[in-house]
């Protein structure tokens, strides 16, 4: 009873909120071992669900599934100069095995080109062998100093996609592919909107040539790098020498792409979606849609109401919807506290007044609107309803992204926003990264991307004043 | 080209012809770090395809799936001495992370026991939480002196599941329940066959009161421990202190349970069914249950023999069966080696015989068995030949497991036939740990169970002919 009412309201302290909501909805527990984190059951089920759908689009990028050992052997790291010194300092090292010190040290996966591209050396033969391209779903791990849950945790769950082709131009587009596919994920699945481009020299993954991204703004002003999509060049190919046998018979190094998503999408949808009540979950990711409370009064038909309630749930299952009836012997008021924290998105009601107008009382978890629904037409409404939830949500939050995204023509009007409202800033930059390294220490915003759609202009380095021929996108980051 | 010819015959060294197979057909490669393996496309496909299917039985058990940290706190495996005498010999420790030692070192988890009480005494409170039922698909690493491709490897796939209850008497039912799912599965989805029994105290869980286990025989005679079930008693929960206020009141100690499946099954698969052309796949496990071969050759009308594919095709896929058609340029008999080696069930040739009768030419994988079928009827057909072959399979894996199923009375006779035929030998023993290690030491065999449909019959052990009241299945194991 009243156990929601001990939340933090999240417009007084989102990190308490933040907190608050996973404890009490369920969702994970920190584990034993500092930065690691449990997915309870209903933090695990929206994994299971963002993996359902995303592995349906990542089949149809062309990719087949495999799975590489968690070990990696340091010398294999070691190859590749700027991906080891990248991942040099987040590393899991296991130096006993089966009670004996090993002879080399091994790491824990922090990522996996080196033990895949090993491989992909031994596979790839000839031109027809290509494109390769293969995608993993499993835990890694990354050492974390400042542990946030589901947003930056030592182990956490995602998915990679490798590639490998003949030419630069097929592994780019192979990138852009991927962040295209994760872009739509995140706007039509996830509901959240954000800025697709490209990483500074700086920010780019340890390893690649160009680093593509998707940022994502939370509601305290601070941004979500949602996934990330590597073109890789052959820096890889070159010192694991990953080579194919071209049309005319010529060795030649292959091209190399890598693109993943997390479990920080979770962390993501909770923060950007979420209330004063508890979570609020898309339609598309929520695991459970819909759920029907029957309301019991003394002097009420009860039986009358329960064949109306289970008139309902056979419709509105039948027409797949993820839809769950709670007859328990709770109060409603309970329940109706109970499956706002979960951030189920539609709640029916039953009670005497719907049992005479022999309708339903359907109420939407982000904006509390209500409906009166008929029994003949209630399937087709729902799934109406579902639908235009799911739209409404990506526009708030598109909305309140480019609310929140300025421009700064000078680096006084950069502090000024940065220490303010913070959110997305455009600014000039001479792309030199001592200028961005004073922006960071001096505001703690980093260079996000250069957004892919935006447009050649001319202007000033915001610090030095030297020539630039674009805007960057600016932001404290999580 | 020819490819297939270089298997070594599974009669002459099954062990060499078991490596063949897993080369050739992409299933697996070793990975860098002794006793890790990779899984490739075919391997990794089999374990979706089992964990899908099992994922589904196991929801019907009532469990939902969570997922726990990969490290542990070398403490937490400490406190049931049992447990960590048993994985004391296998563990991974990393005591380095994020460029620091650590101060307390972290196992990467063997099996999830101890992590996952300690959090159900965090989450269970009365007797309204119980049961309480968890499942998790993750990696574990043991580590692994003898490594042998997915039958032992230093890290595998798994589902490991957990539960509490109030009594004893519903832990016993859980673990009865997770065993007989796990029968079913192997019966009925990888069609084969073994015994279901009871360990002894010497080869039980450590940490359990008592295992159940499924044992499965591979044609050398071997037996594989396909998957174990077993009744944790209150051993974890005492020293978690996993509690719960019973309808009285009262503090209690939960009863607890943990039954698991690995990527060992799939070695399984392998090893009972293949033959010397290759992999043999049950049709419920297949990735791809029918290959369709267009058979195109001069003066045919290649563009009816297309159409003809086609046409199957497209009902194959309209009745939800996993097809494939293969129109490249590779020659027939190419391909049908390479289908073979890939185990897929049945094969469908369409050349200008077919053409003539408009018949399709079907051929079972398994028995080389061939039909001819019209178009009218090829959908209704091909399923029904798919679940005779299903069948089959498995009453031809129960035939060899039956034949290969010895009395033995005397200890000599006993030493006879594991040095000769090895298989199972049903033997009396008077289940004194003493009797038990010399047979293992003198013949390799160990008691593998003692079956759940045995009878209790008088006897005398043969190794000290004190009174036995019931015959025990020994074996040489994998």
């Amino acid at each position: 009873m009243g156990q929601v009412k001990s939340i933090t309201k999240k417009s007084e302290d989102i990190s308490a909120w933040y907190n608050d909501v996973i404890a009490r909805a369920k969702l994970a527990e920190h584990g034993p071992v500092r930065g690691t984190m449990i997915f309870r059951l209903l933090g695990f089920a929206l994994w299971e669900a963002i993996q359902k759908t995303l592995d349906t689009k990542i089949k149809d990028l062309g990719a087949q599934n495999a799975y590489f050992p968690l070990f990696i052997p340091l010398s294999f790291l070691q190859k590749e100069q700027s991906h080891v010194k990248g991942f040099s300092p987040e590393l899991a090292v296991v130096t006993h095995g089966g009670g004996e010190k090993l002879t080399e040290p091994v790491v824990v996966r922090p990522t996996s080109e080196t033990i895949m591209y090993d491989a992909f050396s031994r596979w790839i033969e000839s031109f027809r062998d290509l494109p390769l391209v293969i995608n993993q779903w499993s835990n890694v791990v990354r050492w974390e100093k400042r542990p946030y849950m589901f947003l930056r945790t030592t182990e956490f769950l995602w998915q990679e996609g490798h590639s490998a082709h003949a030419t630069n131009e097929d592994a780019q587009k192979m990138a852009d592919g991927a962040l295209k596919m994760y872009v739509d994920f995140y706007q039509n699945t996830l509901a959240l909107y954000g800025y697709a481009g490209k990483k500074s020299e700086t920010e780019k993954f340890p390893g690649a040539d160009t680093t593509l991204t998707y940022e994502i703004l939370a509601p305290d002003g601070k941004v979500i790098q949602a996934c990330t999509s590597h073109n890789l060049g052959q820096n890889f190919a070159k010192v694991f020498k990953v080579e194919f046998q071209n049309e005319q018979g010529e060795k030649k190094l292959v091209w190399q792409t890598s693109w993943g998503l997390t479990t920080r999408s979770i962390g993501a949808v909770i923060l950007a979606h979420g209330d004063d009540n508890g979570l609020v979950l898309p339609p598309q990711i929520a695991p459970l849609q819909v759920v029907i409370i029957p309301i019991i009064s003394k002097g009420v038909d009860k039986d009358a109401i329960l064949k109306m309630a289970g008139q309902a749930f056979g419709i509105l299952e039948g027409n797949n919807i993820k839809v769950k009836m709670d007859d328990n012997d709770q109060s409603p008021g309970w329940k109706f506290n109970q499956y706002e924290l979960e951030g189920v998105p539609l709640r029916i009601e039953i009670g005497s007044t719907e049992l005479k107008d022999k309708s339903f009382r359907v109420v939407r978890r982000d904006n509390k609107d209500s409906f009166s629904f008929k029994l003949e037409t209630i399937g087709f409404e729902i799934q109406q309803l579902l639908s235009t939830m799911q739209k409404d949500l990506l526009a708030k939050h598109k909305d309140f992204t480019l609310e929140n995204t300025r421009q700064a023509d000078t680096y006084e009007d950069f502090k000024k926003i940065m220490s303010a409202t913070k959110g997305f800033i455009e600014a000039f930059w001479c792309e030199d990264a001592s200028c961005e390294e004073k922006i960071k220490s001096e505001t703690k915003a980093s260079t996000r991307c250069f957004p892919l759609d935006g447009i050649k202009v001319e202007g000033k380095c915001i610090v030095c004043g030297k020539k630039s021929t674009r805007r960057w996108l600016f932001a404290q980051s999580y």
